[in-house]
């Protein structure tokens, strides 16, 4: 018997009535055949014995099961549920409402097909094995929802053994957005992006891969800070990762708290929800820029931030300018399936966000630096930017 | 850049143009969203920021994971590519094609999501590992084309380590249908399954499974038979699943060929693709019973088994009294997800089996000895069985 509801403080018959639980009654996600199965015609081209044949041709050509078989357009969403949106680590099973979510965005947004899969371990060597062993069952895993620092080293070594896009969406779909709006903000305020020194608020999962894109993009002065303070070298406390991001940023070797490194910084980036009261924004150079992507709570008011910022953006959807990765991942994969990419490389990311600044290039304003998650350019502009990049790369098969 | 086509000998462009390629152009299975993501209200209930409540709430009483995600009526269909129809072992991706049918015969037949899940390895430690580590993300595990006996293993250390079903269906789902088909034969005959001297030609995943279901249903006289001759205690050449087989059965003492102790039986069993010749089926008892299951070629010409047997079974299309496993997986799982049970018993096969035997039971004629796989009622019927043993063998929790 299912274990008594009353048990669980919070869940009641009137939770249960409400419009978001009854949008989940069932799951959120169906598979449909493509063809009916309705007669012994149509089993037998679709099943036995016709199937056999299609079978004995990729078996003789592997390269085949990229036109006969789904997986060519097939993701596997992969989260084991140790960083899940703001609730952190709840385990597979209550992740897994998210990651059908999310397989819903790969269908609305691309059209792609994807699979939520949830994993039962939390350990590095098992996940890794685990997505190796069903790899041939997809054309691309997208990482999610994966704490770090073990995100970093699950998403390495499945680059390094698998020849099919992996991709840690928290990382670099939000890498890519946000590059994609910082070029477009620095540009309303008739900047480049080499004239910005950022000051990063967090160097989990979106600190890094923001940090490493917008060094990849030019931007030479960016401090990084976690919980403890700025990243430098002469920290003792830190990670492997954390070690290499204080040796590539800081180069005014800057080693207080982040409050003071906002000082006269053009760009607050906030990725960590560690609240930034209105002295530290007010210290800000002029025409900052203010980019609090927390959820729901931004790191910064967007009304204080207002008061003392050139350009604001959130990540929530009740105000102008939200940075949200379903502007950059649905199109990436897109982009790197239409090329048959064996893999996505760091110019490909690069890539989709020059596509998504530009598509909103002419309409550039302080509450429109990035287009609307709803904007239907969005995803073509950015699928044909990285299927180009692709080939460019040499990572093309198609 | 994709290797060349003219290099696998067999596929061309006529290949490719033929009825069957066209209908597995792209993949056989899409899925779809069950609510269109096209604003921000359906986004901030499907996904952020109203996912959290469902995700917290599961996390709280993950018994709700069966009311709000998908899985608990989702499938996966589980391969290691190794014994696919009649193909062999021809690795994950070629087996594909097949899973995808299997998944798409799930959605017609009992209206259930399936996903096929192809393993790169071969190693039954491997693929019990891989497979408990995703369940998370599945209402039930159908394995599908493994070799035996590695099948048996797998199944039986996935069954005691995890709390859904898990349904190898090459041997239980053929089992279930030739016991169905076997109890009606002899019914039309006048004769009970306990009157009947049974031979079973194959002792792999159909013919284990097909032999411990048979003397489960009162048959005690079984003979089995690998590609050696008939199993006994005295022969030291088998594997420990033959060596138990052995033990439990041929209770006449047999020692020698197949076609031997073809000799006086009431009912041959092919599920070996072994050829018999109509010296040896002229032979049988009268009004023998012959199911000659291999496909596409049956092991008795059923022109040859038609001259000697009252009933005649194969696992064609174009023949009558087809046995077809999708009479049973379907509303085996549906029947499993209603009662939510933690497990297949094997009294819920046999709940299966004689559903299905009812089915058709005031039709019966020696042509008529099972459903049409098309027939509606088949899979409700079955599937209402399941669920009310599963009661009965307290392992429902629904």
């Amino acid at each position: 018997m299912r274990p008594a509801q009353e048990h669980f403080v919070g869940f009641d018959a009137q939770t249960a009535a409400s419009a978001v639980f009854r949008a989940h009654e069932g799951g959120k996600l169906v598979i449909q055949s493509t063809m009916p199965l309705t007669d012994r015609a149509s089993l037998s081209l679709a099943y036995t014995p016709g199937v056999a044949e299609v079978c004995s041709a990729i078996a003789g050509d592997e390269a085949l099961a990229r036109t006969y078989t789904w997986r060519s357009r097939l993701v596997a969403v992969v989260s084991d549920g140790t960083a899940v949106l703001g609730l952190g680590n709840i385990g597979p099973a209550a992740a897994l409402p998210v990651m059908e979510g999310k397989a819903a965005l790969f269908r609305e947004f691309a059209g792609l097909n994807s699979v939520p899969i949830v994993l039962a371990t939390t350990d590095v060597d098992e996940i890794v094995d685990t997505v190796v062993r069903m790899a041939p069952s997809f054309g691309g895993i997208n990482l999610e929802d994966i704490s770090a620092p073990r995100c970093f080293e699950i998403e390495e070594r499945l680059r390094d053994r698998l020849s099919i896009p992996v991709f840690h969406d928290d990382q670099h779909g939000t890498a890519v957005v946000v590059l994609a709006a910082l070029r477009n903000a620095a540009a309303v305020t008739g900047r480049t992006l080499g004239d910005l020194r950022v000051v990063v608020s967090g160097a989990g999962a979106a600190g890094v891969a923001c940090t490493k894109i917008l060094l990849a993009a030019g931007i030479g002065d960016i401090a990084v800070a976690d919980s403890k303070g700025v990243l430098h070298t002469g920290r003792q406390d830190l990670t492997s990762v954390k070690a290499d991001l204080a040796a590539a940023t800081n180069r005014s070797a800057l080693t207080g708290s982040l409050v003071s490194a906002l000082d006269g910084a053009d760009v607050f980036l906030g990725l960590s929800a560690g609240l930034i009261d209105e002295d530290a924004v007010r210290k800000m150079a002029s025409d900052a820029i203010i980019f609090a992507l927390a959820n729901p709570n931004p790191e910064v008011d967007p009304e204080v931030a207002h008061r003392h910022a050139a350009i604001v953006a959130t990540g929530r959807s009740d105000y102008p300018n939200q940075i949200n990765n379903v502007l950059a991942f649905p199109g990436i994969f897109a982009g790197a399936f239409d090329a048959d990419a064996r893999a996505i490389t760091e110019n490909m990311k690069l890539a989709a966000a020059s596509a998504l600044s530009e598509v909103v290039a002419d309409e550039l304003a302080p509450e429109h630096i990035v287009p609307s998650p709803f904007d239907p350019r969005v995803a073509p502009a950015v699928a044909a930017a990285v299927a180009r990049q692709a080939s460019i790369d040499g990572v093309a098969r198609a």
